[in-house]
Parts: C-alpha cells; structure tokens; sequence
C-alpha cells in the first residue's frame, strides 16, 4: 500500500433531485456521501494511497452505509468513530438554464459537531503518515471541532508530519472575525496553505493588489503577491492559489474536490 | 366543500430504501411524507371534507414540497406556519422474510418541535370547525409543542368544536411518568378517546382485567371495561379502542392512518 | 391569500419517453399534466395569488390525479367540473442532435371538449375575482368550448373585471378562417392581448412591416405598429408582443407557460 | 417456420402505474402492449408457429412502436393495416391487500374500432393458414369491427379454415341483448368454442344444472351438460370450458392470455 | 416488403452504466444490443426494405432476448443460426467533460466467432437478395468468421448480388498485417467499398496526399484520390469516403451505423 | 479488528432483470457481485472481523467495481490480485408463480479460472490468520484453480490454520468422479467439512440410511450417520449438515451465503 495521509472533516449525506427536477417535483433522492476532506482521500486512495479519512460518524444504519460509501472507494476508514445523533444532511437541486442550483443544508448538531478531544487516538491516526489535510469547514462546524483540530496539529506537528489546509471559508458556517481567530491560531501548524483571493480577504484580510473580485478583475502578480504575503505571515513552507480554476502558485499537492 | 375538520402535529420526510434493498445498498430513496394527523387530514379529505392539518415547516423548497404534498391530496395547508429550520427526517428500511423492517429517525429540533404558544392563530383555524383531533405524539415533540396543544384545546373547547384524540404513547420521545402527567392535562378538554391496551396502560395506568400484552391474552370484556374507565376519569363522551386491529367500542369517527 | 385570478383552458396528460429515447425504445412514459392556461395559473399560484384554473376533467381517477397535481402547485381547483369521459393525452419525444422532438396528440373528445354553457358557474367562478385569462386555444378545442369561452368573457365583462388572451394560434385545432371569425368575437371583451408576429398574422392577418418570418427577418418598428393596430381594431387596453422570447410591449402580466 | 396461425383483434396501450402505487401517484407509468388476440399470437410464436396478428392500427409512432413490440415476441405483423388515428388506451393500477386493482379504459373510437370491411385482404391473410382465432371482444368493438369479423370468417370457412372462438363476454363492450345476437351469427363459422360458464350464460343464455355462479356453487357434470348444448346449438366440432382457471372437456389448442 | 439485402457480423450485448456514472458506480446496466452489420440492417428496415440480419447466437434465453430486439426494429432473423455457447458483450461509460468514454470489449469466444463454413445456408439466405454488406469486423473476429465471410462472398458473387464493404479496421482484433492479407482475397468480391483515410492506409497502405492524420490535415483532392487508387486496385464499382463525418464520394447506398 | 479469516473463490457479475421479468423484456440489468466464498468474507466482516477474500480478477474498471463492492462490505481486498481478461458473469431471472428462476452462466476462461500456482502470495496471506474456507466450487472452476486450491491449504496447514470446506457439489463444472478424485485430496488438509446430504452422495458416495432424496425422505440418524462416515474418512475435526435449511451437526462457525 502506498504512503498514509490523513485528511479530517466532515462527510453529509448528499440528497439529490433526479436529473434536473425540483425538489418539490421530487418523487426520490439520490443519495451518496460528500464532504471537502472525504473526496480528498477518496481521490488519493484512487491513486493508491493509504489514504484515512478521520471523522465522526452516527453509529446506526446510515452512518453505517456512509462509511462503506468511502470504502468502496478505497478510503481507509478504520479510524472513524461511530459514536454519534445523526449525520448532516443537504438537499441538491440541480439547476438547468437561467435556473441556478439550489442546496439546502441540514447539518447541525451532526456526530462530528459534537466531536470533542479526547474522542479519535491521534497518535495511533498519525502513526506512519506522511500528510495531514484539512479544510477551514472543518473547524467553522463547531466550537469542539476547532478544539479537536488543534488537538490534531499538536500531534502531528510532534510527529514532524506535514500538514496542508485548504482555507474554504463558509460563511453560513462562521462570520469572518471568528474565522480569523481560529484560523489564524491553526496557521502555526500549516506547512502547505491552499486558497483563492476570496479566502485570502475573508478570512486573513490579505487583498491581492489591482484585484476586484466583484468586478471581475484579476491580477497574476496581485496573486503572486498574496501568496508570499500568507507565506510570510503564516511561515509556510508552500502556499497554492487557485485563479478561476486554474491552480497557480507552489502547491506539489495534485487534491480533487470532487469523487 | 365537506365539514370542517382540524388535525394537529408533525409531518415528516419519509426516506424509504426501494424495493426491499438494505440502507448499505440504497443508491437512492423513496420520498415522502407521512405523519399520524397529516395521514387523518389526507384521508378526510379524501371523503370530501374540508381537512385542515396545522403544523409548522421550515420556510425553505423542503417545507414547501412538504405543503404540496399536503395539497395533492386535497388536505387544506392555509393554517401551516412556514418558519423554521428544519423538516424531521426518518429512513424506513422494509424488512423481508424473517429480516424485520427499520426506522432511523432523525427529527430533533424540526420547526414544528420548536412552535410557540401565538405561532398559531387558532381563533381563525377553528372558526367553522365542527372537530380537532390531536394525538398523543404532538404533545410528546417538544415542551412548547405540548403547550401550543394545550393552547389549541382551549380554543377549541371555547368554540364548542368536539375534540378527539388518538393517545398513541410513543415511548422514544418521552417517559410514561412526563406522559401520564402531560396527557391527563389534556384530557380535559378531550370528547373522544382513542387508544388500545397498550395506551392505555402505558399512559393511564389503566389495565384491562384478564389481559396480559406480553403473553398476548385478550379478553373482550376486559375492553369494554377499559374504555369505561377512560370515560369516567376523563369524561369522554365516546371512546374507542382497537384489539388487534378491528375497531371496537363507541367510536364514530373513522380514521385512517396510512396514505 | 394575494388576488384571485382565473384561467380556463384544458389540461392534458403528457407522457414523455425517458430521457431522449425513441418511442419505439420507450418502456415507460414520465407522466405530467400541461396545458398553457394551467401553467399561468401554476405560475401565479407560486407568486402567491389565488389562482383558480377552471376546466371539466373525466369524473374518473385519472382526472382526480390531474386535479392532484393542479393542488401541489397551489392551483385553486374548487371550480374545476368533475364529469366527462377522458382526458386528452400526448406522446412527446425529445430531441437530440441534428433529430427533433415529436408530439403526437390524442385529444379529441376530452372532458373539456364536450363542456357545454351551464357546465360552469361562471358568476361563482369570477366572484371576487381580478383578472380572467385565457388562450386562444381553449376556443379552438371545440364549438362548444368556443360557446363556453364566449359565456365567461360576458360574465366576466359584465363583473368588470380585466380579461387577458394570449391568441396562441394552433393550426392543427382549426383553419385560420374559423380562427379569425370566432377570436374576433371574442376581442369584443379583452383588455390584454398578448401575442407574436405569427399569431397576429395567421388569426387577424395583420402583418409587421419590414418583417418577414420565414425568412427570419425581424424590425422592432414593426412590432410597434403590429401592436398598434390590435389595439386599434379591438380596443385592447394593453397589448404584449414576444420578440424571439424576449416580451416587447406594454404588458404588464408576467407569464410562465411552463411549470 | 411452423404452422400458420391468424388472430384478429384489437391490441391496446397498457399504463400501469409502478409496483403497487395508485394512479394519483403515479409519476410514470410502465408501457407494454396487450390484447387477448395478440397475447393468444405471441403465445403461439412463441411455440414456433407463424403466429399472425391481424387488427388496424393509427399511422404513427404509437402505431409503430406497438408493432415493434409484436414483432419482438415473434408474432408476424405484415397484415396489420398502419392506417387510423389512435390507439387505444387503457391504465391499470395494481391492487394491494384488500384494496382491489382498477382499470380505466379509453379505448373509444380506437384504429381498429374504425376499421370497415375491405380494409383487411383476407384472402392474403388466410393463404396457408390452418387456423384463425378470434374472441368476443373484437365484434364487441364496434358495429364495424363485427362486420370485419364476419367478413373474415367468410373467408376463412371457404377456405376451409379451422375457427376457434372465446367468447369472452365484456359487459362494458354491448349489452346481453346485442352479443347474443351478433355472436349467434357468427357461431356458424366456429369449429371450437372456447369460454366459461358466465360467457354462456351472458352471451347464449345456456345455465348449467346445480350451478349458482353467484353463489360460488359449481357442478361438473352441468359444465359437461352446457359444452354438449354448445356443440349442438351451434354445430361446433369441439367445445371448451375453463372451470375455475382449469381447462375443463374437449379442447385441443392450449391457448396463453398473458404475454 | 421492399428490397431484399443481407448483413451478415457479429451483434453484442451492451451493457451501459446508466447517465454519465462511472463503472464503480454502477448499480445497474441499460442493457441493449449492438453492431455494425446489425444497424445497418435495422436502419434499412426502417425504411422498408427486407433486411435479413445473418449471424450466430447462443441457444439460450439471452440470444433469443437478442434476436427479439432485432425483430423489433423490423429486422429478418430468419436466417441466424441459434446454436452457440455465449453472446460477446461490452460495457460502456459514458464520458463527461474532458472525461473520455470507456469500453470494456468481453467478445472472445463469442458464438459467431465460432463460426464455421457450413453453419449457414448461404444458397437460401442470398435467394432473391440485392445486396450484400459487410464490414472489416466480421473477418476480424476469427478466422472460422473470415473463412464462413469468403464462403458467402462467392455465393453471393456467383448469384450475381451487388456486395458492399465498409473497411472498419479495429486494431484490438488483428493487426494491420493480417487485416491487409485477409482483406486484400475478400475486396475481388466487393463492389462498393466504404471506409475513411485510417481504413486506406491501416488496412490497404493507401495515403492520401497532403494528409496527416496525426497532424489534423486533411485534403479533399487527397481523397479522391485515395478512392480512385482503390476502385484501381480492387475493381470497385463504387467507393465512398467519409471525411470527418460528411459522406464525400461515390456511395449510393445510404448507411447508418446507430440505432 | 477482529479476527483474520481468509475465503478463496469465484465472485461474478450478476446480473439480474429487475422484479420478475423476462429475459426478452429486459432493457436494464441489476447489477451486483457474487460468490460463495465472497459472500462468507462479507457476512464474518459484518461481524467485524478481519475477513480476507482471495481471489482474482481482470485488471480493469469492472474488475476494480468488483473490488470496490467487496470493500463496501467490509471485505480486505489487500489480497486479491488484479490481472486477467474477464470477470466471469451470470444472467439472472427471477420466477414468479409456477415459472420458476433462470441463470445462465457465462463463467469459461475467467480471470480466476485461470489462476496459476503462485499468483497468490500465500504466506502473507495467512500471515496471522485462524481461519480458511473455500467450497467445492473452487477447484472446479479450473484445473489450475484446483492447483492453487491445494497450494494455498499446503501453506495453511503448515501454518497451523483451521481450514473449513463446504462441498457444495457443481454438476454443471465437473463430473462426479473428477470431484471424487479432486475434492477427496483436499480434504487430507480440512478440519471443518459442511455439506448436505446430496454433497455427501455426490461427490464422496456417502449414502444416509433410510434417506432417499429424489423421494423425499430424509432421516435424522441417517444425518448422523453420514457426519461420522465422512469424519472417520477424512479425520474432520468437526462436520456440519443441512438438513433442508436448517444447521445440523457439530458446527461452530455461522457461515451466511447471501450478502
């Protein structure tokens, strides 16, 4: 089996209309599993990794299937906790034409929100990883979230591995003076920072020079810029933007978001 | 338009594996929504009455697929409160062969869990109305949902409109001690009972002679005694019981609980 | 409840093949109900306004599933007349590619159809009401419907209320003699006309200058004085004209004619 | 190829809703093609016969696609006459429990129902054919669709075809009245007659000893008694009874009803 | 019955993951049939001509599955041989955005790539016949179905049947060197060759001038010229070229090659 | 984890017609993986132990879906090689009333039947290991499975493993006296011997007393009988029987043979 990483957030049960009908037209959902950090292991699992995917999951039927969702996929599981309420859930209408897509989320006191340090063995996740990865979702989901993700770093950083974070700011999930504070604490433990010019003002205040996001406007050494203001601020070893898609910047870490 | 006729609790989205496929293999759900006083509302208006069902559903397309649900099957949806966060959630897994069926429910803090006393203007829901039927699972949601219940049956019995109640005790969302003492606050205002041994039991304290659930004896005139005993605690004009599954007893109303 | 309007018009029931395949290939039909006066009222309804869509539907359970699916989207349905014996039915196949999609209709001797004066209660119907509209379909199903048409719009005008006709020319329900004849009586009482090029000149013959459909060519100008000169001949108080789906004119009723 | 067989009927559009749903749920319905005639042709193609389904069917897709499916199942289409307006339609819900199934029929003035003599050339139809099969449902269709039938069985007895018949009373269809006249008529080109104890009692008047069909009360010995009596009334060279869906007396042709 | 041409190759199971999921996705197949020879007689009997499908197919219940989806689209299986042990089969997924489509190819073994001289009545199947296609699979297959294509070739040589030939090589089945020799014997036979710039110069060593596959170049005059290097080489009476998609040449027969 | 037991054998793709219909009338396939050893693996890790499934399948998208469907289940795929052509396949069609279930296998030359001795790495295999069942299916897939079978029970044996066997005798893989020669050198190395009475006649001419299976009559002591004939013969350690579905005998482990 190839190397071991570990990514650590939340995965939903993802309800989705057929084909582009409404949800009041709705007759049944289709139902699979997502979630930032779980499609990143999923994808380096599929490209042979021994890739763990840490998270808290309801320990009945559902949470059940969750977790075969991911092992079908080749994401090692057995660090997930099945101790838990409920799992979150969100509701997908694809959009078609001028209609946009609509998602509604049910996701609040799922099992992982709930979460609190002392619940997952770090030491035994981080034996012989290589990488740990998370998302800023992870830490905007709940106070004892942000605690037990700090509790992660400190093991991992005394393991010496090698920590990456995508920032994805959520504003449903956290206002931007919260995100900034825990963030900002959580940067001392990031070696590999991932983001856009949107995370980068949102959540750090970083605004690239001669960029507008509202008007569209972009600016290459506006990016450049950003990257090595967060480099600096932050002391990361790599910092990765993403310019409409496009990654730019440092990042060695190929991640898809998408299974 | 028929008779005007009253039904109060919660409807929930009903996500039910296809065919006999166990929730590890759902790809998709069946959806749905069912609920006890939803189910007598859809049924009598079936029958040609004016069924109106209140409760309260979250102001997103979920709550309002709900309502249109609601619709289709000709059940009057004006008095439904839109406002609040969630919709209660269930998956139901059919059993085959000696593989019994399940149920995972997911309904905690639904809207109509949190509904307040004013969140309903019941002044205007029974104005015209000749019935209220209520069952014992609305009082049993939430401590609020109990005093919203109390609220209408003060309304009601003002109004002069007969009141019934099925007791239903559901032992998953409160103790047979909180239930006894909440129902029986209840009753005051209740002209028709409904129940079965169980019910009875369970809620009341009031046991049939010569009938043991557990050992599965039965005895008609231990009924007939029950029911005689609900009406003189509780002053009911009727009372209803079911044995097994055949109506037995005063009851006039005929109600459905299945769409 | 917002303002109540009134449509009239048939309703069908659509079976589509799945998906684009053939109707040779179909084992199974996606099963609607559609019709343009039933969609402007399913529109309105989801804006809010009391929306009554009259029509005489097959006393059977297909027509009480019709009149389902008129209720879930908020489509008042209390004046529809249950007696008749079939619904008009299509077949609709979709495109792909350089193949384009085929409907064949088997409508002939729908319920509506063979409505008759005094099948409805018009006086009821338009009681309270704001604004009646209907298509030029609905006269074109049959001389009976077209009788039916005539009878509303004299309740209608009689009430004052605001009449809107969409002139929607369908060659395939009648010659654009028998059109021009019978729409031209009916102009007598409506406000709002709305229409395009094709219509005004296939129904009252009246054609855009520098505008040539066939050939694709379209002028403004022309349009300007096409819907000049219905108001002139008919005395509209309003009328709309669609420039290759994009609404020119002086409407002010927005209007979707597609759930 | 084996024996050449003709059948001639009506073959139908079947709409049934999914497993066991109701039609005001029915999203889509599932699509086959039956008819008691063309059912009795598969079945014989099926056993390798040159099984040939005659009947009229409307000269578009739905026309087509019906043909196709006969063709799958082997029957042999090339006297079936592409030339009408519609098919007819029927949609089925399937019962469950004590909730019995229902059927809706929109059968009326169907291609073949429309069909007039000369429109079939019986003598292509019949050159080599050993037998021809028809049912009381096909004069039952209309005026016309009786006059077919006799046409052909004229052919038919010139060439010396052996007849089959099951009776097959559809009360829906015509009266008692109006079969026995018709049917008597053609009786005198049958060589074996099919049916059971109500065709004979419905259509021929012919009511077997010690039998109460009402009463579920059922005699052998008068099913014999009502075969003999057929086969001396109308001269048939053998006679065949289903008594409680086992064939019972003289038949030799084992005819399937369901594809 | 119009015309009578003979197609004569192999026809698969094809079993495709449903919408653009992925095979490890894939709960369930779209199952339906295919192959080049077979859509060619499919498409020309749709247009009404008698088109006799020659192959050979397992003796089971999926090769008769197989032979009733061919007779639905009008096709002549009067001639396949139903004697064989398997049915060859592929699964397709369908590609999304810069996603490619995949096909897994499961053929080997197939009944007719066990074909052998003598499994097929040529004399019977070319009795009345006009034309006679085939492609540059069928040979491909195996080299009993090289040899069972020669023997219908001189058949349908000797019975004066015009035949025709699309190139179509498919490198998983033979090399360029085995295709060039076994195809090279069978061209004395054709008449009308059919193919593109790959087929010229992979099977026959044929280039255009001022062509480049690789590079995207492409050359009308090159093309003519490749055609009249063919018709020179083989004596073709016809040839036809397809660039790009757009039939440029000489070809009177028109093929599709999709169902 | 718990504790590590190995299967070896066969999984397929199963493809099934959806509810009860025909193969003819199939237009999509139920698609699933199975196999009596597999469905072991899946049903000890449902319990939660190490349960490892060996076996082998073609290195492409279908034989990863198959890998990816284990996995779901719980099953350590870690030992399964992925290298062959094809993954054998059965077609499956469920009866309904008197018609009973269809499977037609097409299995020949399968990835796994072509498994040669050291494409296992057995030692790692039952590195830590308790447990080893395999059926009587797997050695008669193959000669060389067969070879692999007796390979890996050498190893196991070596290693001090309990090695359990169902007979499970395949009259469609082998001949009775090929399983006798075969399956009676195996069992030198079982501790554990399940099978049913038809097992024990058929493949090791062991007859119960007073038991006649063609006529039905089965014999508890004759049961008895056969369990130590069959441990005296081959030095079981334990012997398990069926008696019509339900265990009788010494057997400890609860093997499920349907996931």
């Amino acid at each position: 089996m190839g190397k071991k990483v570990v990514t650590f957030g939340e995965i939903m049960l993802r309800l989705a209309t057929p084909g582009y009908s409404r949800f009041i037209q709705a007759e049944r959902y289709e139902a699979s599993y997502a979630g930032g950090e779980a499609n990143v292991a999923a994808s380096l699992a599929n490209y042979g990794m021994n890739a763990c995917f840490v998270t808290k999951l309801p320990s009945n039927d559902i949470g059940q299937a969750c977790r075969g969702f991911l092992r079908k996929y080749g994401v090692n599981t057995e660090y997930i906790r099945m101790d838990g309420e409920r799992l979150g859930t969100y509701y997908l209408e694809t959009g078609a034409s001028q209609r946009p897509s609509k998602v509604i989320y049910d996701r609040a006191d799922s099992a992982v929100a709930k979460i609190i340090p002392g619940d997952i063995d770090w030491e035994a996740v981080f034996d012989g990883a290589e990488l740990f990865h998370f998302t800023g979702i992870t830490p905007a989901i709940s106070d004892t979230a942000a605690e037990v993700t700090l509790e992660a770093l400190k093991v991992a950083k005394r393991k010496g591995i090698t920590v990456s974070c995508d920032f994805n700011y959520r504003k449903k999930l956290w206002s931007r003076e919260k995100a900034k504070k825990v963030m900002s604490e959580l940067m001392a433990y990031v070696d590999i920072g991932i983001g856009n010019e949107e995370d980068a003002e949102m959540v750090f205040g970083i605004q690239g020079a001669h960029t507008d996001v509202t008007a569209g406007q972009l600016d290459i050494d506006g990016y450049q810029q950003v990257a090595e203001e967060l480099i600096n601020r932050f002391d990361f070893k790599k910092s990765c933007h993403y310019v409409k898609g496009k990654l730019f910047g440092l990042g060695q870490w190929m991640v898809s978001t998408a299974l």
